[in-house]
């Protein structure tokens, strides 16, 4: 087999640690890098390398080019008081482009899973508790995908957080689009389980 | 809707560069990135940006870390004196995977194209012919792909090559494990036109 140079192999397995990109797909871009302009290699690599200086609200944990987000800074925001609660950014995003949460948010960054090392220390919930305290919260939705991990630490915030604040999870049954032939019978049984007067 | 940080912006631009990346594989990408070390932001970068250094062999064209590749130094397929004509090295690296040709390589870097500007003197035939004579090559095998910019390319070898040595064109035909209810016509007309007595 013919010996590929170095710096392509090292752009591959660079390439690799991408989510979704395995050797052949890696290989397939390196190639098509390997025509491109010098200019673009380099900007390419720098608008990489710039992620290094991403910042976050330091309320929500969202990424931010302030110190606090547009949505933690929005006073009609704020007057809400109510907190979503997530597990990463991505899911904020998500939420966010429903248009239909109109309150702040909390990035938890991710559920308590003893497996992996991550308890409720890991996921600052003190620093959380007194976010609700002192932003006088008084609704908060649990956005946490359903998982046992993801079950378990919804629990958790029952039992942790402030007894007079309203704790809803949102509603899991079958999504818009969703057919219940292909799905599975946990979400059946949940819709089943979820199910509203007409 | 919610604003992303220009940092975030420019590296999902950057990465729909690569082939096959559209906006929301790239955000994907970009998330998942963000969860990233420092030090593997600048080793994916590093590797990018590296690339700019690659070195190509003087006489075929293929990547190489040496002035003259592998394949190009090797004596045993000097002797062959068969020059094996590919558009790009992806197709080089396909026929050398093979492992069937045991000559030497040229990479022409794209075919003759008049609609995108691409005319004998871009695809430096002068010195291909130079080189062919040079290196008192007897066969040539075309492994230029079927298209109508491929099959110019190659009658304009025909004309273009001295008389005396022997050109072949790659064969065309259903592919192993292909099967002829799937393929296009064309791919069975030329299979039809290319039968070989069993």
């Amino acid at each position: 087999m013919i010996e590929m140079p170095g710096l392509i192999k090292s752009a591959v397995s660079s390439l690799t640690h991408l989510p979704g990109i395995g050797e052949k797909t890696a290989m397939r871009m390196v190639m098509n890098m390997t025509g491109w302009k010098n200019s673009e290699l380099d900007l390419f690599a720098q608008s990489v390398s710039n992620l290094k200086n991403l910042c976050r609200c330091e309320n929500c944990g969202m990424f931010s080019d302030e110190n606090v987000c547009q949505i933690c800074s929005n006073e009609f925001r704020k007057q809400e008081k109510t907190l979503c609660i997530v597990e990463n950014i991505s899911d904020l995003i998500a939420i966010e482009k429903s248009g239909q949460f109109k309150g702040t948010y909390h990035v938890l960054g991710g559920v308590l899973n003893p497996l992996l090392g991550v308890g409720p220390d890991e996921l600052n919930l003190e620093e959380l508790r007194e976010k609700i305290i002192h932003q006088e919260i008084k609704d908060i939705i649990l956005a946490i995908n359903p998982s046992v991990e993801g079950d378990a630490t919804c629990s958790y915030f029952k039992l942790y957080l402030p007894h007079e604040i309203n704790i809803e999870r949102i509603g899991f049954g079958v999504p818009i689009g969703g057919n219940l032939e292909y799905l599975d019978s946990l979400t059946i049984g949940k819709a089943l389980e979820n199910r509203k007067r007409f």
